[in-house]
């Protein structure tokens, strides 16, 4: 039991079958189909030999067939991790270059062994801190910024740059120098694709084919375009007129590569392989958990830290770059079929028989194609309706979304997911250091006790009761103190003041000392001081603590009870006092 | 009005009067006589030259008098500080040299900057982020630090360190070159200062001194020393038999300094200076507003800023260092009688006055004895019960306390802070991420719901009502969603699911996500979904999201509603199924 869930395979190899079998193959061709374009395409995203594309989706593979725990999720080179690779890499070498490389691989390597860490120690939590509007605003921006990285491939013109700003600027002065040819199988194949996302499935239809077949072939979208444009350049010999391709691609598979140990750069390069990795690691959980929830199965976040360690180590032993789940190809093998992550390892066939067989085919594929698949992928990740939504719902969640966005944009990927996840974690310290306190008071006819300005309640003259919409803690213990004592001095009347706890998940030991000063403090003023609807964790907590000794009043199991048994109390003091009969306010 | 706010002055200073005055004058004499010595030793952990003390006690002190808001807060050189000070400058240079005071000016500077522009912009909370054992350990473990340090002067012997281990193993070197003339002066000034803290008072009252003037000069007890100390010197020779003294200190006033703007340096001091900023605005503001509690006065911890950002300003253009309000001089200060921040600009006066005419006296002060006064003053702050009082009460609390402590002596005060508000800030973190998750029933008799497993509670079969003891947002949202699912398997017969949610503070936007998840999976899985006990600001947010019109039920007002509701519901649709009769479980 234990073994299998380090290893799943033994738990779904067990109850393998002909049928399963099948089906995983009819996906895996599916999806291998799919994934040569992409794979080259992502390599060139990330700046490297197309060939290394290709190598990057078969050990991988391989690795998280054995490891993972989603049945469907398909990975291998995405957008994404892709850019980041480049602009991690790109700090080591020129792209291309052996230094950078042997940057990838290292990338590979340090991202493989920081997720298989976090994975064994069970720390998969952590990546919960990406919140999703930082997420989905980092996507955005990374869109935005790989499509703008590939006007270069797609009008044939010489351009760099990390972040948009530096790109369009590149792009600006070299865009009267475009080539042509280059530009109309650029441009048109990125006008066939976004029309095939939409047209395709209905003309296919129309054309005889059943719904199902008509969808998933719509799907090969990209392969028609690659197919269609690598003959043009062939037959018409496009490229001795300026239409640069993929070339030469060494047929083979990919040797045993060991990462060169080299500290300096791995120091310089341990920051952004945490980044992508967690960004890689949420991007998988994501598309692995939505497919998983249609068949009613479950996934295990931090087993799934394991396989994509063990695909990032696979990739980087094999001479690839760094790996997750991609999310088109992943539903594509969902919606083909496959049953077992076996499809992967089928998959990983195809594509080390492509590695052996097909390069000299792709020897003339434009590089425009490639170019205009990724921009046609990517921007279908840009989500600007979110940004609306977000900041109709929480301008801070808005803000951090904001932020992240600008910041990808502008300086690039690192900058942007920092400064989203360092600005969401510093809006929710300052939330808990300032917390909502209310008065309440019994809505009439029931036990149940409201905020007196938002509904029609009672009170009793000589009792206050503060709700804290807070856990009582380090950051917002003097707030308390504060807030206690303006509201003291503001009703000279008071006798006793109740603290209902209903929303006080914690009471840290700063918080503790604040509650014996407000109880001392209040002591001194004649008021006393009881608490209400604490907590069990938080009451065994404060019953290892000699607060409760010192406390002045009591602490009441309900707010009701509170106030019951102190209006007897006033009652019973005071009984001849016309003024003090508390009888018609509650 | 608004004028006052900033200058606090305006306000106590119309109202000045002759009483007023005298009182303030006498209280300045006392604290004068007290803070000269205090001076000079504070200057000498600072690794200054010993006039620097006092310059660091006149133009800061009336800066205080014009800005500051607690009448009583006696600010000047303080022992931390000063420890932070040393730390932070022996990087620029070696102690005493010109880079040396060049940088202890720039860090007066920038603090003074820092402090300033927080109090403007109204900051002060961030200062909350300090926990209580943080603090508290901290203060400890610098004074084990500080007493540490001063054992050299107290011994006449040479050692060097920033960390208890480097001091502890230079001193072992060192420690048999010890002087003897010295080590008399150093520990017999130790023992009396120590004797003096419990033994003077009631020696004094046996005198015939009445019990206020008693405890009054026995608090005088380090100047005494100071004296008999100084005449011992000076009447022996001592200072030819290696005993080290103060030396030639150049009479005369602070002269206006600038600092000296080196943007490398200041680069290099930046974190410094903001770190000992915040460690003596908490000590400031405890004293201060502990003092303050005690008449029935307030201060308004944002002008304290502004007050202690002017006085560190002064400091630094007249020749001084880091400053704060002392702990021991506010209480002496306040005991003395001290009614308007007048008494420090007095003070100052009385200072300045020493440094015109006194420092001939003090040429044969052994360095000995300022240790001594320096060990009694930072050791009284050292407090190890509030280990163990911690760690009974909280052992996260427990692990910051310990860290900052081990941290602080091992590796210096700058490691020692961060680590300690790093730790509690990932605590607090951490906690957020896993809330406590409760099923709740009503407790018989009320209308008030509970744990089950804590309380006899009573049920309804088909209803589930679950309180998350946490605010939802980004890092317990994926959380939330995985209990609600286990639970729902784990239940198979459940119709409805209540969330509860009088400790829910905030819905975020991620958060709100998994609300419209959970929702569509648990309409999937036909169990109606519910909210209530919905606070009244999340409510507000709810409606502006498209959540509330998918919601597959309702949201009440009270648990006890939702339920009576619900059951009424489910006993309508079933009315003559036997097994279905809930009447008889709640």
């Amino acid at each position: 039991m234990q073994l299998s869930r380090y290893l799943p395979i033994l738990d779904w190899g067990r109850r393998y079958d002909g049928g399963t079998a099948a089906s995983d193959l009819l996906a895996a061709v599916i999806v291998t189909i799919m994934l040569i374009p992409q794979s080259l395409a992502y390599a060139m995203l990330a700046g490297l030999p197309p060939q290394i594309g290709l190598y990057a989706s078969i050990a991988p593979l391989v690795a998280y067939a054995l490891f993972g725990t989603s049945r469907t999720l398909a990975v291998g080179p995405v957008a994404v991790v892709s850019l980041m690779t480049a602009a991690a890499a790109s700090k080591v070498g020129l792209a291309g270059s052996p230094e950078y490389i042997g940057a990838t691989i290292a990338l590979a390597f340090l991202s493989g062994a920081f997720l298989l860490a976090i994975g064994v120690f069970r720390l998969g939590f952590l990546a919960n801190f990406l919140s999703h509007p930082v997420i989905s605003g980092f996507i955005t921006a990374s869109g935005l910024l790989i499509a703008a990285s590939q006007l270069k491939h797609l009008l044939g013109v010489p351009a760099e740059g990390d972040t948009l700003v530096e790109l369009v600027g590149s792009l600006a002065g070299s865009i009267r120098a475009f080539s042509l040819p280059t530009a109309i199988i650029g441009l048109g194949g990125l006008a066939f694709l976004f029309w095939s996302r939409r047209g395709l499935q209905p003309l296919l239809q129309k054309l005889g084919l059943a719904a199902r077949a008509a969808g998933m072939l719509a799907k090969a979208g990209p392969v028609l375009v690659v197919a269609a444009s690598t003959f043009a350049v062939w037959a018409l010999d496009l490229d001795e007129h300026g239409v640069r391709t993929v070339g030469e691609i060494p047929q083979g598979l990919p040797q045993l590569t060991l990462p060169a140990v080299d500290l300096g750069a791995w120091t310089a390069l341990a920051l952004p392989a945490v980044l992508l990795s967690i960004v890689g690691f949420v991007e998988s959980v994501s598309v692995a958990q939505t497919l998983a929830a249609k068949r009613r199965q479950r996934i295990d976040p931090d087993q799934e830290l394991v396989a994509l360690g063990a695909s990032n180590l696979g990739s980087a032993f094999s001479g690839g770059f760094p790996v997750a789940g991609g999310f088109a190809r992943s539903v594509v093998n969902f919606d083909a079929g496959a049953e077992t992550p076996a499809a992967g390892a089928y998959t990983a066939v195809g594509i080390a028989l492509a590695a052996l067989f097909l390069t000299p085919l792709i020897h003339d594929l434009p590089n425009a194609t490639l170019a205009a698949t990724i921009i046609v992928a990517v921007l279908s990740l840009v989500d600007l309706t979110s940004l609306s939504r977000t900041w109709r719902y929480s301008k801070t969640d808005f803000s951090a979304m904001a932020a992240t966005i600008l910041l990808t944009l502008a300086m690039g990927v690192e900058a942007g997911i920092v400064a989203g996840v360092g600005l969401s974690l510093a809006f929710y310290l300052y939330r808990g250091s300032r917390p909502h306190v209310a008065i309440v008071g019994r809505v009439p006819g029931t036990e149940h006790f409201r905020n007196i300005l938002r509904h029609q309640v009672e009170t009793v003259p000589g009792i206050l009761t503060i709700r804290v919409d807070e856990s009582l803690f380090f950051a917002n213990a003097r707030y308390l103190e504060d807030t206690v004592y303006d509201l003291v001095a503001q009703n000279k009347s008071i006798r006793h003041l109740v603290l209902m706890c209903s929303a006080v998940n914690e009471v840290d030991a700063s918080a503790l000392e604040s509650l014996e000063t407000i109880n001392a403090r209040l002591k001194d003023a004649a008021v006393t001081f009881h608490l209400s609807e604490v907590k069990g964790p938080v009451m065994d907590r404060l019953q290892r603590s000699h607060f409760l000794h010192v406390l002045t009043g009591n602490v009441y199991l309900s707010q009701h009870e509170a106030v019951s048994m102190l209006r007897a109390q006033l009652e019973a003091e005071r009984p001849l006092d016309p003024k003090a009969s508390f009888g018609a306010d509650i």
